[in-house]
Protein backbone atom coordinates (compact mmCIF):
# COMPACT_ATOMS: atom_id res chain seq x y z
CA UNK A 1 0.00 0.00 0.00
CA UNK A 2 1.34 3.44 -1.17
CA UNK A 3 1.46 6.39 1.24
CA UNK A 4 0.40 9.53 -1.17
CA UNK A 5 1.16 12.72 -0.55
CA UNK A 6 -1.51 15.58 -1.63
CA UNK A 7 -0.24 19.49 -1.44
CA UNK A 8 -2.95 21.69 -1.37
CA UNK A 9 -4.27 25.13 0.29
CA UNK A 10 -7.41 26.82 -0.24
CA UNK A 11 -9.21 27.38 -3.95
CA UNK A 12 -8.48 23.47 -5.22
CA UNK A 13 -11.38 22.42 -7.18
CA UNK A 14 -13.73 20.53 -5.05
CA UNK A 15 -14.22 16.96 -6.90
CA UNK A 16 -10.82 16.98 -7.83
CA UNK A 17 -9.26 16.02 -4.01
CA UNK A 18 -12.18 14.73 -2.59
CA UNK A 19 -12.94 12.00 -5.86
CA UNK A 20 -9.09 10.50 -5.95
CA UNK A 21 -8.79 10.60 -2.75
CA UNK A 22 -11.44 8.42 -1.96
CA UNK A 23 -10.66 5.82 -4.57
CA UNK A 24 -6.68 6.03 -3.12
CA UNK A 25 -8.17 5.16 0.13
CA UNK A 26 -11.12 2.85 -0.85
CA UNK A 27 -7.75 0.88 -2.57
CA UNK A 28 -6.12 0.73 1.35
CA UNK A 29 -3.55 3.44 0.48
CA UNK A 30 -3.23 6.48 2.80
CA UNK A 31 -3.65 10.28 1.79
CA UNK A 32 -1.65 13.12 3.58
CA UNK A 33 -2.38 16.54 3.09
CA UNK A 34 0.18 18.76 2.67
CA UNK A 35 -0.49 22.84 3.36
CA UNK A 36 0.58 25.59 4.36
CA UNK A 37 -0.14 25.51 7.92
CA UNK A 38 -0.14 22.01 9.96
CA UNK A 39 -4.09 21.84 11.30
CA UNK A 40 -5.61 24.53 9.34
CA UNK A 41 -9.34 23.64 7.49
CA UNK A 42 -8.45 24.83 3.21
CA UNK A 43 -11.39 24.98 1.49
CA UNK A 44 -12.72 24.31 -1.74
CA UNK A 45 -13.22 26.96 -5.07
CA UNK A 46 -17.10 25.76 -4.82
CA UNK A 47 -16.89 26.01 -0.82
CA UNK A 48 -18.17 22.01 -1.12
CA UNK A 49 -15.09 20.69 0.37
CA UNK A 50 -13.31 21.64 3.40
CA UNK A 51 -10.13 19.64 4.59
CA UNK A 52 -7.82 19.55 7.33
CA UNK A 53 -4.14 20.06 6.40
CA UNK A 54 -2.43 17.23 8.15
CA UNK A 55 0.85 18.30 7.71
CA UNK A 56 2.69 21.85 6.95
CA UNK A 57 5.07 21.75 3.75
CA UNK A 58 8.13 23.02 6.46
CA UNK A 59 7.71 19.91 8.05
CA UNK A 60 7.10 17.33 5.19
CA UNK A 61 10.37 15.20 3.70
CA UNK A 62 9.28 14.19 0.25
CA UNK A 63 11.28 10.97 0.94
CA UNK A 64 8.45 9.65 3.33
CA UNK A 65 6.15 9.36 0.14
CA UNK A 66 5.38 7.11 -2.61
CA UNK A 67 3.70 9.06 -4.85
CA UNK A 68 2.39 13.32 -5.71
CA UNK A 69 -1.43 13.71 -5.80
CA UNK A 70 -2.16 17.40 -7.32
CA UNK A 71 -5.79 18.95 -7.31
CA UNK A 72 -6.96 21.20 -9.23
CA UNK A 73 -8.44 24.68 -9.17
CA UNK A 74 -6.79 27.83 -7.94
CA UNK A 75 -4.94 25.97 -5.45
CA UNK A 76 -1.74 25.05 -7.47
CA UNK A 77 -1.52 28.66 -8.74
CA UNK A 78 -0.92 29.65 -5.26
CA UNK A 79 1.19 26.70 -4.27
CA UNK A 80 3.74 27.15 -7.18
CA UNK A 81 4.63 30.73 -5.79
CA UNK A 82 5.83 29.18 -2.39
CA UNK A 83 9.36 27.77 -3.33
CA UNK A 84 8.69 25.08 -0.76
CA UNK A 85 5.85 23.26 -2.99
CA UNK A 86 8.11 23.47 -6.35
CA UNK A 87 10.79 22.03 -4.39
CA UNK A 88 8.79 18.89 -2.94
CA UNK A 89 6.81 18.61 -5.93
CA UNK A 90 10.24 18.07 -8.13
CA UNK A 91 11.52 15.12 -6.15
CA UNK A 92 8.72 13.09 -7.09
CA UNK A 93 9.61 13.71 -10.73
CA UNK A 94 13.42 13.47 -10.40
CA UNK A 95 12.51 10.02 -8.44
CA UNK A 96 10.39 8.82 -10.84
CA UNK A 97 7.94 8.17 -8.47
CA UNK A 98 3.91 8.49 -9.57
CA UNK A 99 2.53 11.69 -9.83
CA UNK A 100 -1.13 12.57 -10.18
CA UNK A 101 -2.14 15.98 -11.74
CA UNK A 102 -5.30 17.31 -12.58
CA UNK A 103 -7.05 20.64 -14.29
CA UNK A 104 -4.38 23.33 -13.38
CA UNK A 105 -2.36 20.80 -11.23
CA UNK A 106 0.19 20.75 -14.08
CA UNK A 107 1.05 24.51 -13.05
CA UNK A 108 3.41 23.22 -9.90
CA UNK A 109 5.53 21.04 -12.63
CA UNK A 110 6.06 23.47 -14.99
CA UNK A 111 7.53 26.03 -11.98
CA UNK A 112 9.47 22.90 -11.29
CA UNK A 113 10.09 23.02 -14.43
CA UNK A 114 10.37 19.13 -14.96
CA UNK A 115 7.85 18.72 -18.12
CA UNK A 116 10.44 18.69 -20.75
CA UNK A 117 9.60 15.95 -23.13
CA UNK A 118 6.71 14.56 -21.42
CA UNK A 119 3.59 13.66 -22.37
CA UNK A 120 1.11 15.92 -20.70
CA UNK A 121 -2.93 17.22 -20.80
CA UNK A 122 -4.48 19.76 -18.39
CA UNK A 123 -6.89 22.59 -18.06
CA UNK A 124 -7.64 25.00 -21.53
CA UNK A 125 -6.37 27.48 -19.87
CA UNK A 126 -2.70 25.84 -19.47
CA UNK A 127 -2.26 24.26 -22.53
CA UNK A 128 -0.09 27.44 -23.92
CA UNK A 129 2.14 27.15 -20.77
CA UNK A 130 2.52 23.54 -20.64
CA UNK A 131 3.69 23.47 -24.40
CA UNK A 132 6.07 26.63 -23.80
CA UNK A 133 7.01 24.47 -21.05
CA UNK A 134 8.47 21.73 -23.58
CA UNK A 135 5.84 18.94 -23.14
CA UNK A 136 3.91 17.41 -25.52
CA UNK A 137 0.24 18.33 -25.00
CA UNK A 138 -2.13 16.28 -25.77
CA UNK A 139 -6.24 16.71 -25.49
CA UNK A 140 -7.37 13.74 -24.43
CA UNK A 141 -9.25 12.52 -20.88
CA UNK A 142 -6.11 11.60 -18.95
CA UNK A 143 -2.61 11.32 -20.66
CA UNK A 144 0.27 8.65 -18.98
CA UNK A 145 3.77 9.22 -19.34
CA UNK A 146 6.14 7.15 -17.40
CA UNK A 147 5.09 7.77 -13.79
CA UNK A 148 2.75 11.20 -14.75
CA UNK A 149 -0.89 10.78 -14.65
CA UNK A 150 -2.46 14.24 -16.02
CA UNK A 151 -6.38 14.98 -16.49
CA UNK A 152 -8.26 18.13 -17.21
CA UNK A 153 -11.07 18.33 -15.90
CA UNK A 154 -13.48 17.13 -13.45
CA UNK A 155 -15.66 15.19 -16.17
CA UNK A 156 -12.30 13.28 -16.42
CA UNK A 157 -12.14 12.13 -12.70
CA UNK A 158 -12.74 8.65 -13.42
CA UNK A 159 -10.25 8.21 -15.85
CA UNK A 160 -7.93 9.94 -13.85
CA UNK A 161 -8.69 7.75 -11.30
CA UNK A 162 -7.99 4.41 -12.84
CA UNK A 163 -4.92 5.17 -14.04
CA UNK A 164 -3.52 6.61 -11.07
CA UNK A 165 -4.67 3.51 -9.33
CA UNK A 166 -2.79 1.26 -11.78
CA UNK A 167 0.09 3.26 -10.76
CA UNK A 168 -0.05 1.99 -7.53
CA UNK A 169 -0.66 -1.19 -7.68
CA UNK B 1 -8.83 61.33 -24.58
CA UNK B 2 -8.65 57.57 -24.71
CA UNK B 3 -11.10 54.81 -24.72
CA UNK B 4 -9.93 51.94 -22.88
CA UNK B 5 -11.37 48.28 -22.87
CA UNK B 6 -10.88 46.57 -19.26
CA UNK B 7 -11.45 42.55 -19.94
CA UNK B 8 -12.44 41.17 -16.82
CA UNK B 9 -14.68 38.51 -14.87
CA UNK B 10 -15.21 36.82 -11.70
CA UNK B 11 -12.43 36.37 -9.13
CA UNK B 12 -10.51 39.58 -10.20
CA UNK B 13 -7.80 41.08 -7.99
CA UNK B 14 -10.35 44.11 -6.35
CA UNK B 15 -8.04 46.99 -6.16
CA UNK B 16 -6.10 46.33 -9.44
CA UNK B 17 -9.48 46.72 -11.19
CA UNK B 18 -10.73 49.54 -8.55
CA UNK B 19 -7.41 51.65 -8.19
CA UNK B 20 -6.68 51.87 -12.02
CA UNK B 21 -10.14 52.64 -13.37
CA UNK B 22 -10.18 55.85 -10.78
CA UNK B 23 -7.38 57.06 -11.92
CA UNK B 24 -7.94 56.83 -15.96
CA UNK B 25 -11.18 58.20 -15.44
CA UNK B 26 -9.94 61.05 -12.73
CA UNK B 27 -7.87 61.50 -16.24
CA UNK B 28 -10.72 62.12 -18.09
CA UNK B 29 -10.75 58.40 -19.99
CA UNK B 30 -13.30 55.99 -20.11
CA UNK B 31 -12.79 52.99 -19.15
CA UNK B 32 -15.92 49.88 -20.48
CA UNK B 33 -15.54 46.79 -18.43
CA UNK B 34 -16.09 43.99 -21.41
CA UNK B 35 -16.85 40.56 -19.40
CA UNK B 36 -18.58 36.71 -20.79
CA UNK B 37 -22.16 39.09 -20.48
CA UNK B 38 -23.27 42.34 -20.98
CA UNK B 39 -24.89 43.47 -17.45
CA UNK B 40 -23.46 40.79 -15.54
CA UNK B 41 -22.24 42.36 -11.94
CA UNK B 42 -18.99 40.65 -11.47
CA UNK B 43 -17.20 40.21 -8.23
CA UNK B 44 -13.83 40.49 -6.91
CA UNK B 45 -11.43 37.59 -5.30
CA UNK B 46 -11.76 39.72 -1.80
CA UNK B 47 -15.49 40.30 -2.88
CA UNK B 48 -15.02 44.21 -2.14
CA UNK B 49 -15.63 45.14 -5.41
CA UNK B 50 -18.44 44.17 -7.52
CA UNK B 51 -18.90 45.60 -11.00
CA UNK B 52 -21.05 45.34 -13.94
CA UNK B 53 -19.80 44.35 -17.56
CA UNK B 54 -20.96 46.97 -19.85
CA UNK B 55 -20.43 44.97 -22.97
CA UNK B 56 -20.37 41.28 -24.12
CA UNK B 57 -17.09 40.02 -25.41
CA UNK B 58 -19.28 38.86 -28.20
CA UNK B 59 -20.40 42.36 -29.06
CA UNK B 60 -17.10 43.79 -28.75
CA UNK B 61 -14.75 45.39 -31.19
CA UNK B 62 -10.98 46.09 -30.43
CA UNK B 63 -10.85 48.61 -32.84
CA UNK B 64 -13.32 50.39 -30.70
CA UNK B 65 -10.95 51.39 -28.67
CA UNK B 66 -7.66 52.76 -27.89
CA UNK B 67 -6.00 50.84 -25.08
CA UNK B 68 -6.42 47.58 -23.59
CA UNK B 69 -6.58 47.00 -19.37
CA UNK B 70 -5.90 43.69 -17.99
CA UNK B 71 -6.66 43.63 -14.18
CA UNK B 72 -5.51 40.24 -12.35
CA UNK B 73 -6.78 37.70 -9.68
CA UNK B 74 -7.96 34.48 -11.00
CA UNK B 75 -10.12 36.69 -13.83
CA UNK B 76 -6.96 36.04 -16.33
CA UNK B 77 -7.02 32.15 -16.37
CA UNK B 78 -10.75 32.19 -16.66
CA UNK B 79 -10.73 34.34 -19.59
CA UNK B 80 -7.90 32.89 -21.21
CA UNK B 81 -10.07 29.98 -21.45
CA UNK B 82 -12.03 31.98 -24.36
CA UNK B 83 -10.72 31.87 -27.28
CA UNK B 84 -12.85 35.36 -27.67
CA UNK B 85 -10.85 36.91 -24.98
CA UNK B 86 -7.75 36.02 -26.57
CA UNK B 87 -8.38 36.91 -29.89
CA UNK B 88 -9.55 40.34 -28.66
CA UNK B 89 -6.55 40.60 -26.29
CA UNK B 90 -3.59 40.23 -29.54
CA UNK B 91 -5.08 43.17 -31.59
CA UNK B 92 -3.89 45.53 -28.69
CA UNK B 93 -0.55 44.02 -29.03
CA UNK B 94 -0.32 43.40 -33.21
CA UNK B 95 -1.21 47.37 -33.12
CA UNK B 96 0.89 48.80 -31.08
CA UNK B 97 -2.01 50.17 -28.98
CA UNK B 98 -1.16 50.60 -25.07
CA UNK B 99 -1.48 47.73 -22.67
CA UNK B 100 -1.60 47.48 -19.14
CA UNK B 101 -1.46 43.73 -17.16
CA UNK B 102 -0.84 43.46 -13.36
CA UNK B 103 -0.37 40.46 -11.52
CA UNK B 104 -1.66 37.28 -13.24
CA UNK B 105 -3.12 39.61 -16.24
CA UNK B 106 -0.17 38.66 -18.59
CA UNK B 107 -1.72 35.29 -18.80
CA UNK B 108 -3.66 36.04 -21.22
CA UNK B 109 -1.20 37.88 -23.37
CA UNK B 110 1.13 34.15 -22.99
CA UNK B 111 -2.01 32.34 -24.85
CA UNK B 112 -2.38 35.33 -27.31
CA UNK B 113 1.31 34.63 -27.84
CA UNK B 114 2.44 38.03 -28.16
CA UNK B 115 5.17 38.14 -25.60
CA UNK B 116 8.48 37.07 -27.33
CA UNK B 117 11.48 39.11 -26.68
CA UNK B 118 9.31 41.55 -24.53
CA UNK B 119 10.15 42.96 -21.43
CA UNK B 120 7.90 42.28 -18.64
CA UNK B 121 7.39 41.55 -15.04
CA UNK B 122 4.24 39.66 -13.32
CA UNK B 123 3.24 37.78 -10.08
CA UNK B 124 5.92 35.77 -8.63
CA UNK B 125 3.74 32.45 -9.75
CA UNK B 126 3.45 33.13 -13.52
CA UNK B 127 7.27 34.02 -13.64
CA UNK B 128 8.22 30.74 -15.11
CA UNK B 129 5.47 30.70 -18.00
CA UNK B 130 6.22 34.18 -18.72
CA UNK B 131 10.24 32.96 -19.47
CA UNK B 132 8.98 30.12 -21.16
CA UNK B 133 6.73 32.07 -23.28
CA UNK B 134 10.01 33.95 -24.76
CA UNK B 135 10.13 37.19 -22.54
CA UNK B 136 13.08 38.69 -20.94
CA UNK B 137 11.47 38.69 -17.10
CA UNK B 138 12.50 41.50 -14.56
CA UNK B 139 11.40 41.77 -11.24
CA UNK B 140 10.40 45.36 -10.68
CA UNK B 141 7.49 47.21 -9.55
CA UNK B 142 7.14 48.35 -13.35
CA UNK B 143 8.70 47.60 -16.89
CA UNK B 144 7.50 49.47 -19.69
CA UNK B 145 8.48 48.01 -22.85
CA UNK B 146 7.06 50.03 -25.71
CA UNK B 147 2.88 50.17 -25.56
CA UNK B 148 3.36 47.39 -22.65
CA UNK B 149 3.13 48.52 -19.07
CA UNK B 150 3.12 45.19 -16.85
CA UNK B 151 3.52 45.07 -12.76
CA UNK B 152 3.37 42.16 -10.03
CA UNK B 153 1.09 42.98 -7.29
CA UNK B 154 -1.74 45.56 -5.53
CA UNK B 155 1.78 47.07 -3.85
CA UNK B 156 3.10 48.32 -7.53
CA UNK B 157 -0.11 50.33 -7.97
CA UNK B 158 1.09 53.47 -7.67
CA UNK B 159 3.62 52.95 -9.90
CA UNK B 160 1.30 50.50 -12.80
CA UNK B 161 -0.86 53.73 -12.92
CA UNK B 162 1.61 56.45 -13.00
CA UNK B 163 3.57 54.74 -16.29
CA UNK B 164 -0.66 53.50 -17.53
CA UNK B 165 -1.11 56.96 -17.38
CA UNK B 166 2.08 58.22 -19.12
CA UNK B 167 1.13 56.03 -22.25
CA UNK B 168 -2.77 57.64 -22.23
CA UNK B 169 -1.13 61.00 -22.69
Amino acid sequence: MSKIACVMTDMFEDSEYTSPAKEFESGGHEVMVIGPEKGKEVTGKNEDAKVTVDLAIEDAKPEDYDALFIPGGFSPDILRADDRFVHFAKHFMDENKPVFAICHGPQLLITADVLKDRYVTGFKSIQMDLKHAGANFKDEEVVVCHNLVTSRTPDDLPAFNRESLKQLS
